[in-house]
């Protein structure tokens, strides 16, 4: 976006009734109060209490880093240098590599080295980070109003981890889909938080359900109505799900609107208060933003597939389902970046993009808890970046990762299509997908001699179901349903889901049970015999080990292929 | 401490009562709890959201460390291969490295790799990391209860965070040194915890004013007793005061019978209440605990001290004052390491050491904001540490780094005395030393030609005294505390100690005010003009520039020599 283009962009709204008591309290730490007299040039410093990197005893690091192209972009028809497909047949070449240096003392003020890197700073990192943060969500993400702030954190968690400290009173209301990131339950639930749940279709949360939770919200039995909503809008963890444009303008508005609706009410009934306004915030974790695969394509079809050989990186980045902050024109969002599936889990470093106000606040936070991200991770990761690779290759290594982690979701649900008979589902299953297909898959016959398609299709209608999906479009996980068991016997206390993850457990199979997802408590026999599957790290010979059906015991069984 | 000596101990006590809300409400993070699975050899892993390794960019880090004997011992005759005073002198070697590599993929289990430090795991780090820790702490600190447990955190800010959180209540109080490290309170203070100010001496928290505040505790005013401590006992800070170890028996002492003594008194009053033991827990955050310089020996005696050519690691370590643990039979002690002074701050990385009950709450706790330490951090330190130096080295390092702070603590001094007539402080002044002492700076007389070290205290001590100070043992910070000034004009609203403050900033010197580091808000006017000085990382040239008298304003001012 041109420089007036961003000048001609609204600013954000006064969103200070959003802040936590926590929040409010929190002072300037007065130490780092001083950071701004130390940076004087000429002065004499003995005030702060910062050991002298002589001391540091690395003194140089040598990286050597994949180059950016790697991987194979999507649907590329050119080998990559050493992708996953390859090393599946045990004919990976060795990875090439570059190699890259990190100083203790870089030679010109511009470049990060680990004098500083390492040295205490403020809690947003090195400058050279707060450089890189802002002209890739700038690039990438385009936010909607003028004066967004970026701002380090140590990982999404940590993110989420201030988000809810800053934005929530202990005994506040969170929406969240119906089934969500265990640890953002973890965090919030010893807060004092209650989580609130909204269901979820195949685009992820139903904006249909988040207006019905909020309008039928009655404080007085259910407390202080939801200020905040927490989302993991691109491949959701663990459904998999991915909202598009649609869905997030509609979620968008219902925030917006949420605040005059409520004032409205309370003019019209003369108890007008706007300290009580409740308009939402939305928490948008969103680690799985590149590795959207886009639809599914069987892989008879995938063959005739155009192949992706287009070098500009914005034809890329256009393709992209966009973030939140594309629509956000009042600054109510609060982004989350991360490096975990980008660079590396250990990375533990991310960043918020959000409104200044509430980027001073997150800031003050992280004084008290990690600081700033971790030196040798913001020195190894801002070289590569920036330096080594530039931001067109990091953009092409981006592209990589999107290539290979279709190729894996292709695997696993080509493996899926392979092992079971698989068809559309209809009727109320199907509108569930909001737009995407609901596939359910069949036992498969023993012969199978349809051919034609539609004809299969028939033939396996009539019989029992096994379990449900959709082909995700994005992240790392499909997510199954499973229509069997209803003769299964269980043992006092068992859930079905326990007795189908301990069978599979014992196969040798793990996949991760869906009530470690499920937000409302509640509701205590499960409304969904659900599993998680990870495609992301699985080995080759994992992804032929799929569950069939136990004839005699109705109930899904591991199968060695 | 043998095998069969550790068997010897006792364990630690039940202690569970100390648990804050917020702790006992923490669940294990359901996704966590999977890790156990995972492990199990042969299984087809598809549960966890892992990203594959062979994605993360680094393959290899080559990293020039500099050799573990870089810095002279403590009184060492012969030069260091680039110690600091060296470079004063701009005669300075190229400091002498020796290369290490860490890889993505190791060529055993046993050795620490990216593939591993840089994936998720538990919160408690890598396993290599957390033998680490328990070696160490077995060598170093040897705890005087046998089921002591090591767990990483994210430097002591972050460990400080969890210990608040996990043993305090909103309303609750905390006991602290009179001036304490302003994160600390920046992080309890918005979390509802009172900070309670206990008088210090020359030998930091006095345990005779910590029985008075306890003694004297009126829960109907104060609220409720406080029970837990957080001091940094070795070259504190700000005051930079060591606590030696009659003064931790003391006061450890105080915390163990302020459990039984409150029992007692409600025994007789039957109002016994298990749950309300008012014993304490310390919070040992313990940063500067290798910086320990000793006792400062006036420039023309140190010619003649011996020097420390002791090869033995053990004569080193036995040579420190110990750490709390050392005492702590009980398990009561929450000691916090740090690499911040002896690796790098931006290392974020350190430990607890603490009973079992509560290292498990702490972990939880960790699950839910930065999870494990980065993984660089884990990679580069474990490898140098473990393997390029091993742990001799490792202490020969450490040798090192004693050496250097205690250079910088001598030279630091040195220049006060040059500057200064500086004579032991008399009676009351004096016992504030608590065995250390207590020295008066006086402006230098234009020419003074006095020799007789005695005759010069004795002409000094008749004029009006412009500071005091103890010569630290340990740390980074000499405590200063003005004796003039009764005749500034303020501004409205400005204390003496801004008023100082910003005086000196504008001459180029910038010195931290104590005001910054007051635990007691109650005190509008400064109890004491005081300032923290840091020699740890100030140029050569710094050292010189330092405060002397305006005869006009009666003010400190400074002069550049």
């Amino acid at each position: 976006m041109s420089e007036e283009k961003v000048s001609s962009l609204p600013k954000s709204i006064d969103l200070s009734h959003h802040l936590s008591n926590l929040a409010k309290s929190r002072n300037v730490s007065p130490l780092k109060d001083l950071q701004k007299y130390i940076q004087r040039p000429g002065l004499i410093q003995m005030a702060g209490g910062l050991p002298d990197p002589t001391l540091f005893p690395i003194e140089t690091l040598h990286i050597d880093a994949l180059v950016s192209n790697s991987f194979a972009k999507k649907n590329a028809k050119s080998s990559s240098f050493f992708g996953w497909i390859w090393s599946m047949f045990g004919g990976a070449p060795a990875p090439k590599t570059e190699t890259y240096t990190v100083n203790k003392f870089a030679a010109t003020p511009e470049e990060i080295d680990m004098a500083h890197a390492l040295q205490y700073s403020s809690a947003g990192g090195t400058t050279q980070l707060q450089a890189f943060f802002r002209e890739f969500t700038q690039k990438v993400y385009t936010p909607a109003y003028a004066d967004w702030i970026t701002l380090a954190h140590c990982g999404n968690t940590d993110g989420t981890t201030r988000c809810f400290a800053t934005f929530c009173n202990p005994g506040d209301s969170v929406v969240v889909e119906e089934w969500t990131y265990p640890s953002a339950l973890s965090t919030a639930r010893p807060m004092g938080i209650k989580m609130v749940p909204v269901k979820v279709d195949g685009q992820g949360m139903a904006a249909v359900d988040l207006e019905r939770v909020l309008s039928t919200w009655d404080e007085n039995v259910q407390g202080r109505r939801p200020r905040v909503m927490y989302t993991v809008p691109i491949g959701q963890n663990p459904t998999g799900a991915t909202m598009g444009t649609e869905r997030k303008l509609a979620i968008y508005d219902i925030c917006v609107r949420y605040g005059t609706l409520f004032l409205f009410i309370n003019f019209s009934l003369s108890t007008f208060s706007s300290s009580e306004k409740s308009d939402m915030l939305i928490i948008e974790d969103d680690p799985y933003y590149f590795l959207q695969e886009g639809t599914y394509v069987p892989k008879s079809l995938r063959a005739k597939m155009q192949s992706q050989n287009e070098d500009d990186p914005m034809v890329f980045l256009n393709s992209l389902t966009p973030s939140y902050l594309k629509f956000d024109y009042q600054g109510r969002v609060i982004r989350l970046d991360s490096f975990s599936k980008i660079i590396a889990p250990g990375s533990r470093m991310g960043w918020f993009t959000c409104n200044p106000l509430f980027a001073e606040r997150l800031e003050r936070h992280g004084e008290t808890n990690t600081q700033a991200p971790c030196g040798f991770s913001q020195s190894i990761i801002v070289q590569l970046i920036t330096k080594q690779w530039g931001m067109k290759k990091f953009i092409r290594w981006l592209q990589g990762l999107q290539g290979e982690y279709t190729s894996r979701r292709d695997f696993m649900v080509d493996t899926l299509y392979e092992l079971f008979d698989v068809a559309p589902a209809t009727g109320e299953a199907a509108a569930f997908g909001a737009g995407l297909p609901v596939m359910t898959a069949y036992l498969k016959e023993p012969t199978n001699t349809i051919t034609s398609i539609s004809e299969k299709y028939k033939a396996v209608a009539s019989k029992t179901p096994l379990f449900s999906f959709i082909p995700p479009t994005a992240g790392m996980f499909v997510w199954i349903k499973f229509h069997v068991g209803q003769n299964v016997i269980l043992k006092p206390g068992e859930t079905l889901t326990m007795h189908i993850f301990t069978d599979l457990a014992e196969e040798g199979l793990l996949i991760a049970p869906g009530t470690m997802f499920n937000v409302d408590e509640s509701i205590i026999l499960e409304r969904e015999v659900a599993f998680r599957i990870s495609f992301s790290s699985g080995t080759h010979t994992g992804y032929k080990v799929l569950i069939t059906n136990d004839s005699k015991s109705k109930c899904p069984r591991v199968s060695r292929f």
